[in-house]
């Protein structure tokens, strides 16, 4: 008699999203999560904000505890290992060599801190912050540092950053490209946030890699294109990687982004095929960009959260095709906002396409509305239809990035966008608002270039 | 030989910026504003937030003095009013009896409050909030009152109530329809705003007219439903209507919305006949709902600026179909922001649509992050696509708004909008955006209602 229970690895935002779903529908599905870590069910992008103090403790970011996966009837294996899959015998191996059969298995380990080859890495006193133990390690020793190299210009490093300058430890920032946040804004896009940290107390450098983290027990400096940066602190962010061993050494295939290759209904594939019964999801696994049809990594909670809505109802027996993505994003450093959506100019010359954009400073008020915030945005078009969208400024980048997503995802043109009505407030938005405007004027511009 | 002069009869939101933009892409084309205000070029909007002392005094509000006219080769005549209009002659009559010939035509006459025919409704102390002056008599009144009764529960009155409670004045609310706001909010969505209110000290009396304003030389009290309401002050904020004397008087034809009748040219009709030369925009016209089809009045700031758009171009021998309205609006009632978009429950009624909705009571940040504001959100849609949206809360309003404006103009289902990748951050929204869900939600009622 083959098993009906549905195993999960990994109990992160698609592991545990999916299985809370059909929990709660199908209660007569067994299900068991194993998860590595102690904790599940907490938000991963709150943690930032507890180091920031916003948040008081990183209890707080506990959304669920143990007591509702029991009266929902899962079963969760905190602090669990799996450490092989067994795809004919429709097993998998935990620590200790004890192993479970499975009807249906989902793999959703997530993804992994990319650690820069550099000398020095494995020291005392370099930190990451994927999980809520990282969080409180961390936190425990911002209070005893006076300076910290934070490697890499990602979100999650420039989020922790305001945390280690409220403290007044010294901050520097290494990106290897010439800008911060390189995959998200164009160079131009990135002169609000530079100024920002900057204004706060913060060094940064571009365009030069870490060549070695230095110390004897521990961190004691870093070296950089040739100078030394004292630093008591190293935090690693120079982004994720899928997290893809597992189902390596089962013979599971992983695609051109790294990431596991799945099928729209989240099948992973064995030698080109698809598996019936194995499925993949969440940051671990590569989808597919909306804009240039190719394979993407895009590890961000929505997304994971997202598919887990898709992939419950595949479980469930009634799914439907899942799509592709634009993978929008909003970052938090300080008060300052950082949206995007789609693709960058990078992106789109890496696409072979012909970007043509137009950038301009608005306001997020009526401008004899008191306090009203800037607000950079940046409109790409392929020529023809938007591409991409980014826009930073201290409110109304929210709404805005959503609102630009639909506007991607229904293939608009600029001049399309531009002639859609807004609302409008003097103490929430200026008459005409930033996105009719830049779309506007980049309708012109693709006008003009097209003669 | 006829002139080739264009002739503004109004100089407002519509009027003003079709002339603007005319002057600066074809500044050989004469034009020549009449207004009877003394001041134009300034934000009507903008005048609660003056009387709120949010914005610091009336002068703020004007946006171009006369030098940008003369600049921009404008002939700009305020205080001067249009008392005549002759079609076949081409020219307009002025108080006074001068007449100037016109090659085109642009009637932007604007819209007049709403007046209640109602005794005593012309004594002193009976205020309305329409122009610049309006809102300095009503400044300078408002230091020397203990109590006002606001006739009518529609968006101007609202936001001003503010400013006299603030000031520690007694403020009555009369509204004639069961809810405040009744042409934006379904009668479920107004409790926010209600509370809002109240808290701060405001009566509402809803479901109920005024019979009567008294007093012997200025305003004493209000009667309303039998009962006598102490006021030194009556502020009218019952609506407004097109402003259409002129057109009816030269037998232009009024639509039945009470506007004048306009092609999507914005050229005006004479017994159902198209005029070449003449053109009407603004609050005095009517327009076409993109959802009933039907004629609508939608007397807002942002869609004359948007039609002045269309217009200029359409005088510039450029222009292109205006196409139809969804009239997307925000209300600012003190930190409180009521948007709406498209229809209500009794506006889908009125069109004879049987409305589906669903309505969420959600917040504008993650949970464990503090300072997150409710924020109520109602869709509806005919059973198939969305229709109607409002949503009321302290924040995140302007932008959801425009992003479900996009989602009624481009004819989206709750489905397909439930499934667009949304950005998030636990500062500036919950994991999942409360649109999601919600229309999520919505999309599952049709379903169950269709079988």
């Amino acid at each position: 008699m083959t098993s009906d229970r549905i195993v999960f690895i990994g109990a992160g935002g698609a592991g545990l999203t999916a299985a809370f779903t059909i929990a709660r529908k199908r209660p007569d599905i067994p299900i068991t999560l194993f998860s590595k870590d102690p904790v599940v069910a907490y938000s991963q992008c709150g943690m930032p904000f507890v180091l920031d103090k916003k948040i008081e403790g990183f209890d707080k970011l506990v959304l669920y505890t143990p007591e509702v996966f029991k009266d929902l009837g899962l079963d969760v294996r905190t602090s669990t290992a799996v450490t092989g899959i067994d795809l004919d015998a429709k097993t998998v191996t935990i620590e200790g060599g004890e192993t479970m059969e499975y009807g249906k298995l989902v793999i959703a380990t997530g993804s992994v801190p990319f650690v820069p080859p550099v000398p020095g890495v494995g020291l005392k006193g370099v930190y990451r912050l994927l999980n809520l133990d990282d969080g409180r390690k961390l936190a425990e020793a911002m209070d005893n540092v006076e300076s910290v190299v934070i490697i890499g210009g990602g979100p999650i490093g420039l989020e922790t950053a305001p945390a280690f300058l409220d403290r007044f430890i010294d901050v520097t920032i290494v990106e290897r490209m010439q800008q911060l946040m390189p995959s998200a804004l164009d160079p131009d896009m990135t002169k609000m946030l530079e100024d920002h940290l900057k204004e706060k107390g913060a060094v940064l450098i571009t365009g030069k890699g870490v060549d070695s983290i230095n110390g004897e027990d521990k961190v004691e400096s870093v070296s950089v294109g040739g100078e030394t940066i004292h630093a008591d602190m190293v935090l690693l962010s120079a982004g994720v990687k899928p997290n893809v061993e597992l189902a390596k050494k089962a013979g599971i295939d992983i695609g051109p982004a790294g990431g596991i290759d799945v099928d729209e209904h989240f099948h992973v594939k064995k030698n080109g095929r698809a598996l019936e019964d194995v499925y993949a999801a969440g940051d671990c696994i590569e989808e597919v960009n909306a804009i240039t049809n190719r394979k993407v990594v895009c590890a961000i909670g929505t997304v994971a959260n997202r598919q887990a809505g898709f992939l419950a109802d595949e479980l469930m027996g009634i799914g439907v095709p899942y799509g592709q993505v634009l993978c929008p994003a909003i970052t938090i450093v300080g008060d300052l906002q950082i949206g995007s959506v789609g693709l960058t100019t990078r992106g789109c010359e890496m696409a072979g396409i012909k970007p043509v954009s137009f950038k301009a400073k608005s306001n997020t008020r009526a401008r004899y509305y008191p306090e009203g915030k800037h607000l950079d945005i940046k409109l790409i078009a392929d020529g023809q239809r938007i591409v991409g969208a980014q826009l930073i400024g201290k409110e109304g980048v929210h709404g805005r990035i959503n609102e630009l997503t639909l506007a991607i995802h229904k293939k608009m043109t600029p001049a399309e966008l531009a002639a859609v009505e807004t609302c409008y407030a003097p103490p929430v938005s200026p008459m005409i608002d930033p996105i009719t405007y830049t779309a506007e004027m980049l309708s012109l511009r693709c006008k003009k270039l097209k003669k």
